[in-house]
């Protein structure tokens, strides 16, 4: 086994690339999707379950876990992976966005961020230096930067100075981590969608030489063509031997083309978020389990799916699990959504892998397009 | 396998009972605890969790699968087992005791009961007869009687007279079930806190020749002396050839007590209820996770269990996902409790067997008495 943090690329097919991060906890195969454990559990899962379905990594939040169980604790109970059971790789985000989204009373400024948490209104300082302190107690495999993410749209110097100060704190974060060989810190490039702004983030943060690169604040409300165009300033400039972590990103289509743009990693709450909410994703797009055509419907979702969930329940009984709000629901919905993003994943990469990808692109999206099997 | 519904009595200690519920669907294995499927889930659980336990039956609310999916539905998709995937038997309750407790504008009278749904509001009338309709429709394999559970206190007088149309009422399920040699349909013995009441309602109900039989309306607030003191009067005249079915009790101790005094089924809310509320029962008692306690404990709830969430999880993860108020909390919890009742039922069952059930008793409440682990 490894004992540093490496990436290896294994193929390339355009720009879209297939490679391995190596760390001492696990091979993480790229294109990777990571499921997101807000709080130290990927809601309405059993982590042998996420494992199974194929992930090699898991996201934790940083704000979340810092106010409950707190930082120290879990470094404490002995960091957590022991906590949450789960020895792979783990990244954490730098807990800056949902700062600035779940908390009140944020005073920002060149030193960091005062919030008061939104659990018990204790009032927290986090600066660069703390949010990578509170990451290493936690044990992150892969740590992010603190950043300052605006909201779109914004006025071109407010983005301008959330960037600069970003990439200052980049530096802080970088001098913060220090050298771990078997951990990495990801910086996070920043500009809006202001083409010259990310191809200003992307080369300074090419020149701190870190072990891999985030892009950040996209996927915010902008239109997909602004964020696949700003992947294309951007990843050109990220050096080609590191990874490059779409953040927060996205539906399965917008995963299908970052991808193509030159993208390694994702995560995103979608699938068990919306899985709570009765949407299944599919290879057939996506399936409103909600919607009263399925009440009768003894079909599974797909029957030759290989997980339980997609193959085994009927679509009759999960629309009546969703309308009743019973919590096998959301686990049922949850497990197909992510069975169904590690399957994407697996068939990205290898299509990659065989140099077909643009044609996997046209049939995966031909298949969502074709839309859900006629009613019964 | 077998065509027709039997009862066998395999071993008894004192007025405990070892048996066995033969049926086509499978064998129970009695005393037996059924874990509840209120709305065709036993909440937070995948049903193979349920079966792995060693439940060999669960029951199904009639009231609450009327309404949604409704039972013509359920009917349509091929009866409850094929449903919600449960191949063994069920046992439905007959609907009316959640009218009583959930829906409102309710009229009842000799005819039957007229109520209002608490999902839409809509009107719906259950007689007798239509209530073993429904169950009959949901493809139920021990039906129960339609019956009116008085709330405890009440007047001898009240008492008396809903003992009474019950017994009426019984007849006439008996005569809308009809001759179903696999599946059985049982009279519910009433008459409140009155151990008079309770004898000539078991006297009828012996008479009627069903094929097993049930005691309602306690564990509704009243000393468990009272009813065990009911179970005293009820179970002897009972005949000893039929199972015996003790409605909606209760926690480990009535159970372990109830045996004592000639109870072979039971069924719950409280392992799954209490679950989600972090309240886990084991062999120390209960322990309630959300208690400071054990924010930084380490230890299982076991280590000695067989059940993963008994043993592999921290009581301080266990704490934290309560106090996050996390869905995987109560899906481990609920998995614990179960866990624990089918566990304390397996070993009743041994006791019985090796005429040993006063120590095994004993033995058990020296346990919960003991308390649990002392604090790290």
């Amino acid at each position: 086994m490894t004992e540093t943090f490496q990436f290896k690329l294994l193929a390339a097919d355009g720009n879209a690339r297939r490679g391995e991060v190596v760390t001492p906890r696990g091979t993480i195969r790229t294109p990777a999707f990571m499921p997101v454990g807000t709080v130290g559990t990927v809601k309405a899962m059993y982590l042998d379950q996420v494992r199974d379905l194929g992930a090699d990594i898991i996201l934790g939040n940083t704000y979340h876990l810092m106010l409950r169980p707190g930082a120290e604790r879990v470094a404490r109970l002995g960091g957590l992976h022991k906590f949450i059971r789960w020895e792979r790789p783990i990244l954490t985000d730098s807990g800056g966005f949902q700062v600035m989204s779940l908390s009140s009373l944020r005073k920002l400024n060149e030193q960091g961020v005062t919030f008061k948490s939104h659990v018990d209104g204790a009032l927290y300082h986090m600066s660069p230096e703390r949010s990578i302190e509170i990451q290493g107690l936690l044990g992150s495999d892969i740590q992010m930067q603190l950043d300052e993410c605006v909201a779109l749209p914004a006025e071109p110097d407010e983005i301008e100075r959330a960037m600069e100060m970003s990439l200052r704190w980049a530096e802080r974060c970088k001098v913060a981590f220090g050298d771990q060989p078997g951990k990495a810190m990801f910086g996070i490039v920043q500009g809006g969608d202001i083409p010259r702004l990310r191809e200003r983030s992307a080369l300074a943060l090419r020149d701190l030489d870190l072990k891999g690169y985030a892009v950040g604040g996209l996927a915010v409300g902008e239109p997909q063509e602004v964020m696949l165009g700003m992947l294309d300033v951007t990843c050109p400039v990220l050096p080609a031997d590191k990874p490059r972590y779409l953040m927060g990103v996205g539906t399965p289509d917008d995963i299908l083309k970052s991808v193509a743009h030159g993208i390694d990693m994702f995560d995103c709450v979608m699938p068990t978020r919306s899985g709570r909410h009765g949407l299944a994703f599919t290879r057939y797009g996506r399936i409103n389990l909600r919607n009263a055509r399925h009440a009768e419907d003894t079909r599974p979702l797909d029957e030759q799916s290989s997980c339980p969930a997609t193959r085994d329940y009927s679509r009759a009984y999960l629309h009546h699990l969703i309308r009743s709000n019973e919590s096998l629901g959301g686990m049922l919905l949850s497990w197909n959504n992510l069975a169904y993003y590690q399957e994407l994943m697996a068939g990205i990469r290898k299509a990659i892998e065989e140099g077909r990808y643009t044609d996997f692109m046209a049939e995966t999206m031909e298949g969502w397009q074709r839309g859900d099997l006629p009613p019964v």
